[in-house]
């Protein structure tokens, strides 16, 4: 029996996946909370407004320049209460397991998701393994819901967004798309460029108190574009972006030129995308670039009232329309 | 176009995503506290300790006698909170789609995931939706959490389990592992049996005040005998069932002697294993009966000091010894 390799026996819920949950998820994911033998955990009274959340981690390879599946799960929900004003507290893990998995690499990954855990603050209370056969999985899918409690002073609401907003961004985007893409070798290109997958929370912790602050959002899936557009179909307003002030590595900008990719529609795994009131948005760029996750900061575009559409002002004064993402440029990125 | 079968566009934040969203998760799942355009949710503040939990779903077919992949998935769930002692609240719902799936079978689906979880009266508060390439997926996966209050009197804990106590299951065993086979087809047989999958919530509310209630579990993957060992292995004393009064339907036994199948391995969905001191059993027995879920519960066995093993006693004065699982013998079976 090959035992470097995952095997359906390990989800049988017999002895294999006993010792499996105890070899990998259990030593690197232990906490005093966290009990593998029970069906659900009693958790302290929270402090205030519970705040709930999931997301499905797909990404291909499993592993990239900057980070990997396991990190990536982890920022992605920390950073999901972290836009909505949260303080992330617990996990919950949720791992599907393609038959034939090496086990040396879900071990790198269940590492990965336990360290970046541990750098967030939060605990993996609760979790789950299951094993698909060869060919109904893509080596390892996790999904994760976090609990948080709600910390903003203000109400953040897309809603409350009016012409005359600025929006600003943490810092370049578009890098863990072009980096995953890359790590795919399917282009023959490689480069120095790493995903940008990290926690967020010190960036929603340094602006959420700031009553003009209205929004925020890390610009996952469909990229910074497709949150313009999220911004003007609950606003009713539109989006302009400034393509000067937006801000972009320069290997984004090369790989998107050879390959036809438009970087505005990139995913970033560690940006965040903010609304306010025109007076407060020299204090989110003050305080953001305070940070070394925020010192690429930039105030990129405004509010305008009009018909809800997301404009691209070009260098030259030209102004084009971003229409809404349609095909998939880049499946199983996130 | 197709537009019958979801399209890796479906998973790309843009329209398509956006639209698949409204049309099937936000029609069937829609509640008050659902926002599908926000990233994290808010909560009332819970009443109580809060219990949480996840599970993964990859069963296969996803639709069976009995039941699906969208019901099975909010009853697994309820059902972890459910044997903790908790009143389950809110359920999070990461879906995984493969390329290919017919957009009908996912609307089934997730209208099951919806009713399921009306009828166990907890609300989905927050989801996500990746879709990953043909080849790639088992047509669909479900990874749910589920957030609850603690409720239970008694404090239910493997541990406190000792030689003399009883050991109660609320209904037939196995059920559900024979229907899921038989659904498969792959044996030429087709029968009656439908999937117990069902919410256990009714009997552990019915004796979670019990005092001398230790503790209960829902035998899913592995069966009873599974849970039959997690007792054994925790309390380090030995599990001895008694073979006739074990519940078991006639149908699931016959497919069990024709195709060699054990059915004390074979998951249940919608039953409940509980240990209690000998003067609560009857107690438990009652009120279970008094139930339309518990009208077979039975008491099946007994703690005796000894060495952690799982003894089933036979009708003609045997005793043989029911091994840990090594095999899985029928993968995806939730």
């Amino acid at each position: 029996m090959d035992d470097t390799r995952i095997l359906l026996a390990h989800g049988n819920g017999g002895r294999l996946m006993r010792e499996l949950i105890a070899d990998i998820f259990a030593r690197h994911l232990g906490n005093p909370l966290l009990d593998t033998d029970a069906d659900a955990v009693t958790l302290p009274i929270l402090d205030g407004e519970p705040m709930l959340t999931t997301d499905g981690f797909t990404v291909q390879p499993l592993e990239f320049p900057g980070g990997n599946l396991g990190s990536l799960a982890v920022h992605g929900v920390v950073n999901d209460l972290a836009v909505a004003g949260a303080d992330p507290r617990y996990l919950t893990l949720s791992a599907l397991i393609e038959e034939g998995l090496e086990v040396d690499v879900l071990d790198r990954l269940i590492a990965s998701f336990a360290e970046a855990a541990r750098e967030s603050g939060v605990a993996v209370v609760a979790g789950d393994t299951k094993v698909v056969r060869r060919g109904e999985g893509g080596g390892l899918y996790l999904s994760v819901a976090g609990l948080g409690v709600k910390r903003a002073q203000a109400k953040l609401a897309i809603e409350s967004i009016a012409a005359g907003d600025v929006v600003l961004v943490s810092g370049p985007v578009g890098d863990h798309g072009i980096a995953v893409m890359l790590a795919r070798e399917q282009f023959g290109l490689s480069g120095e460029l790493r995903s940008d997958s990290a926690s967020v929370l010190p960036l929603t912790r340094a602006v959420r108190d700031l009553p003009g602050l209205k929004f925020m959002r890390d610009p996952t899936r469909g990229g910074l574009a497709t949150v313009a557009h999220e911004i003007a179909r609950a606003s009713g307003h539109s989006v302009a972006l400034d393509q000067n002030t937006v801000p972009l590595r320069p290997e984004v900008v090369s790989v998107c030129d050879m390959l036809g990719y438009d970087p505005y529609f990139l995913a970033c795994e560690g940006r965040v995308v903010a609304v306010a009131d025109a007076s407060s948005g020299g204090d989110i760029l003050s305080r953001w670039r305070a940070l070394p996750e925020g010192r690429a900061a930039s105030i990129i575009g405004r509010i305008e009232s009009g018909s809800g559409r997301v404009i691209l002002e070009t260098g030259l004064g030209g102004r084009r329309v971003l229409d809404e993402l349609e095909d998939d440029p880049l499946p199983r990125i996130c």
